[in-house]
């Protein structure tokens, strides 16, 4: 049974910067938040194809772990892909090389006219959708093959599912900092507590890792 | 060495319920913010006298003793004390009957005429003050004698000594539940992570006990 999941990184005042771009001024923030995660085993073997086993490898790691598992589809917007920082080349094909990470199909939410799907290396394939959430959660779902679809973010992107209560797993990795700046993210969750069970487990590195499951 | 303590209610969203007032609309969320902390073998002694043993004996529990060790003196707004709910009252002795829970002189904040010193059973004596909390402040630990100084709330209390820098050790306790109404709690803290060590540890109810250490 296919499950919606999310992993969302936050401050402790609940804050979640800006989306990136080129020339982000919120780039601090966003090395802050993530550092802990970037810092695990899996995730330097995974994103920065790290093979020596450098890396932590306690609770956040196993966090890592379970974030690379069972993903059969991804979702994320047009800002995560690239589109708004690049919208004058059409030959633009996301962050992540020639090789994405994904190896799934990527549904990218886009209000301009979507362009033709592009076949990557390792099993990635970007589709253009301008269709509601919910159709395009529909067919990543199917595209998922029993699988689980991640809804990847960006913040817009991820405010829209969680308000349409569309996200079955979310987890919160909330570093140990105060931010001051940037998208009220718990403003999306108001409620949340009362359909989904609540979970939470403190790191080695002192990211809280709040989990909801419903 | 006299430090500041401040122990805090919060939401995972960084709320905090308005001040208590004998029709306070925001009861049902002061009762399940603090229902774990209310539940604690340690609470049930102290505050409700119940010396059965009854109550929960872990984390929540082990915080609740901390609360209650090396305070040498309180200080606490009027709104907390009562001043607001029963203006009129020139007998008001606060809400906690004959023989309050804390054992030691309680500064009273209020920026009407001080009232004179009320002296109660079991150590308590409420002085009311209306000079600066730096001044406040000194006294208090002029009072404690060596021990510690708690500022105790409300709210309003809470976040001038947390905006003036002058609290040593803030701890919060984050309820699993998302209240989506009430005060900014989290906004009186932005920046605390650099002059403070923050650690954090999850209690068997779920609750999140982050504490601020300088």
């Amino acid at each position: 049974m296919t499950r919606v999941r999310m992993d969302l990184f936050a401050s402790l005042d609940g804050y979640t910067p800006s989306d990136a771009s080129p020339d982000n001024p919120m780039g601090e923030d966003w090395g802050r938040l993530t550092a802990a995660w970037a810092s695990t085993r899996t995730f330097r073997e995974r994103i920065f194809g790290d093979t020596s086993g450098a890396g932590t490898a306690g609770v956040d790691d196993r966090f890592g772990r379970e974030f690379f598992e069972g993903i059969g589809a991804e979702i994320m917007g047009a800002g995560m892909f690239g589109l708004h920082s690049f919208p004058d080349d059409a030959e633009w094909k996301g962050w992540w090389g020639d090789t994405p990470p994904f190896g799934t199909p990527v549904f990218v939410l886009t209000s301009t006219a979507p362009r033709s799907p592009i076949e990557m290396n390792g099993g990635t394939t970007f589709h253009f959708r301008s269709t509601p959430v919910e159709e395009v959660l529909a067919e990543a779902t199917e595209a998922a093959g029993g699988r689980d679809v991640r809804v990847g973010g960006g913040y817009r992107t991820a405010r829209a599912f969680l308000r349409a209560g569309l996200v079955d797993d979310l987890h919160l990795m909330i570093a140990p900092i105060f931010l001051g700046r940037g998208h009220r993210l718990f403003d999306d969750l108001t409620g949340m507590d009362q359909t989904h069970t609540v979970t939470s487990e403190v790191a080695e590195s002192g990211t809280i890792h709040v989990t909801l499951t419903r």
